[in-house]
């Protein structure tokens, strides 16, 4: 199957072929079936398109930047085509730089670096880890930390408030996240660069959750910059972007110190070592560059623009509300949103089930059903104490797991190679737990809930 | 061809099977060769047995640490494994930490960041810019900067006298390579981490080069640190790693701000965002692990432990040795050296040529020869300057391609994948380039000099 088959007419109902689709896995209860990795929101397997990009590149693959041989000179190319090719899938305007980097965090741990002196950053408290606590390790940077909205217009209303009442000088930077990660809800990026803007303030959007799934256009959103990672992005090679405003970055201390950041170097008269730092993107990419990282996330970035967001999107859609659909007729499940159910949201969805531990749900959604999908906090404890509250389930045979367990949710997520199946056995597999219990017997081992064997 | 070949008698002669052996590129003369990969201190080619391991391993990817399903723990499984692997084949103490980071460059300015504020670093200005500018960044750490030694034994010297007149008081780190990059002499490590503990400092050792071509047991050369990058060691997938103390470590703000970094994150009472680090390797590991990469290093280290470090490093001295006595006869050849022609060293080796611009001569190796080497200045600014002096080579066709042209140098560097024919074909070029001159004409282009077509 190719990722041609997309242009036939069934093609809405074919996922994007992925690495891992014929996995089988034990199951406790004995027997095995097709593993279903309802985890993307983590990470998501590898596109087929992107392992065979990789695999054909990989003998090809040398040196980068500096090297005279020819599969250097090819290196170079495919490396700086990717950033080109990036630059073109999110639609960066004249003058935007796209950095690669190692991550999401690591995207958002470099903007946090490179910000002005005195720069004040507004962050709602429902973000990701990644994107709520950079900013508060610099010291030279103050941080307006805004509670959680219960409507997307309630956000962009707290936001103009709280820029309304800074201090109209010096810079400004909001953070904010495209796609929660917990509940999937899509937030008004548009009108909140808007707003930013409006108010002499700049915006990133950490787009970790969103470019998987929707079509990302930073100068249609009017971002300033946007962040993301290749793991989530079908192509886990270690590899994450950083693209947008050049300025910031060209004025700022290097991200790293090393070579390629370096233009040149030389002792001072008094023994000391002065440096000459690169501008442009060689200035914040010290360190030989992760060529196969860089190449996997293009090769994600165009598989993705040729399978067609808008058919992408589509079917996500339906599967989508096949999970709301059916976790609606479990008794007891609780799906968590700050924006309400009629929300629009991407493939990310988290729930609590009345009675249950999620961290026992969890285990035996994968022990008994082959279905992995996460239970935790999600590396955002603030969003998810506020969703979940002082209701949270009571504590099932897993209850010790740790002192946290009543506030844990499971997080169920999927994208474009997710099978029907995967999310009909998952909803299956729900009502089963609920309504007849697990199946085994499990205990906590290492932090973890895992079937007694 | 299998590892295991490497069992028989002949396996001296025998290279390690990388990807890319068979790859074939086309002469600015006519006609193609195999390309002979002579770049490795820059990157080198995967292990076949690394790259079999990744792909063995690609359909099984899953979420690292906190998902709950099968794939997602046998990923976190094999992630930490990996970590235990490189800790075993560094021959790392109780209580070492493994942290994977992105590479040498990444993990040497992780560790100026968690120096102890007071800390004075003594390097040698010999340095790779990663190991040699990442200190000075930090406003509460003092440099010291050494000069370059002419002997090993003048090393210890230089950095026994410093030492000794610190303020003997405070936290000190000295930070080395354990082969340059630039001439691949050995380093004293031993030495210089006795006379660093005998005056109370620690060491980390730039292990990038060393790694690839001998055993590195951090117990045994007395380091407190070593840093090295999986692309130079067969493993190009994006990660490196900092192994050794971890005191300092757990002592210090974590490295980036993110998810897995951070055990818990509250709101406080005046609206502020209160985190709770976890100590132990996650605190510097923030966002999702680069699996993959940490697998690749892994299976490398195996891999190279299998093939055994006393045969690779035998068939290496004989490489060394052909291309030594080769440069040795042609005349205007002038290899670059610190601690003269009888200095232990690994397949790495810098030269200039006497009417040639390095970028020319580079330039004809790779398009009349198929060999791809370095020519510049390998990130090692002042020591290439040390090295070459004033009595550079004069322009060639290319003098116009660089204003520092005369001062560049041509690296050639190898390892346990090259076979003799490569080094061969480079010896037999150099002759032939400077007895008869290049066969084709070149200008220059972006900087680099190209072939004139």
């Amino acid at each position: 199957m190719s990722v041609s088959t997309l242009a036939t007419d069934q093609a809405i109902c074919t996922p994007l072929p992925v690495l891992g689709s014929d996995v089988r896995v034990p199951l406790v209860t004995g027997g095995e079936v097709p593993y279903a990795a309802l985890d993307y929101a983590a990470s998501a397997p590898a596109l087929q398109r992107v392992w065979d990009d990789v695999a054909a590149y990989a003998p090809y693959y040398g040196s980068v930047h500096r090297g005279a041989g020819y599969l250097s000179q090819l290196s170079t190319e495919l490396f700086e085509n990717s950033r080109a090719d990036v630059a073109a899938f999110l639609g960066c305007r004249d003058g935007d730089q796209v950095l690669f980097t190692r991550s999401t965090t690591d995207s958002l741990n470099l903007l946090a670096a490179v910000l002005p002196a005195g720069t004040r950053v507004f962050v709602f408290e429902t973000e990701h880890h990644a994107a709520l606590l950079p900013w508060q390790r610099r010291a030279d940077v103050a941080v307006t930390y805004l509670d959680a909205p219960r409507t997307p217009a309630q956000a962009v209303e707290i936001l103009e408030r709280e820029l309304a009442a800074r201090e109209p000088y010096g810079p400004a930077l909001v953070c904010v996240t495209g796609a929660s990660n917990v509940t999937g809800e899509l937030w008004p990026v548009r009108e909140l660069a808007a707003a930013a803007h409006a108010h002499g303030a700049r915006i990133v959007v950490d787009a970790a959750q969103l470019v998987p799934h929707q079509r990302v256009d930073i100068a249609e959103l009017d971002a300033d910059w946007v962040a993301f990672s290749g793991h989530k992005l079908y192509a886990p090679f270690g590899a994450g972007v950083l693209a947008g405003r050049a300025d910031w970055l060209r004025d700022a201390e290097p991200y790293l110190a090393g070579g390629g950041a370096s233009r040149s170097v030389a002792r001072g008269a008094s023994g000391e070592v002065r440096v000459d730092w690169h501008e442009g993107v060689a200035r914040h990419e010290a360190g030989s560059p992760n060529v196969i990282g860089a190449y996997a996330i293009a090769s994600a970035c165009k598989a993705l623009a040729e399978a067609g967001f808008d058919r992408l999107a589509e079917r996500e859609r339906e599967l989508i509300a096949r999970v709301r659909e059916g976790l609606a007729a479990v008794p007891g499940v609780r799906v968590l949103s700050l924006f309400g159910p009629d929300a629009p949201s991407v493939g990310v969805l988290s729930f609590t089930v009345d009675g249950w531990n999620s961290s026992h749900f969890a285990a035996a959604l994968s022990a008994e059903y082959g279905i992995g999908v996460r239970d935790g906090l999600f590396c955002a404890h603030p969003l998810v104490r506020t969703l979940v509250g002082g209701d949270a389930a009571a504590e099932g045979e897993c209850g010790a797991v740790d002192e946290g367990a009543p506030l844990n949710a499971i997080r169920v997520s999927f994208g474009a190679g997710t099978p029907d199946e995967h999310v009909d056995r998952f909803v299956t597999a729900v009502g089963e737990l609920v309504r007849h219990g697990a199946k085994w017997s499990y205990r906590t081992e290492g932090g973890r809930c895992v079937p007694v064997v």
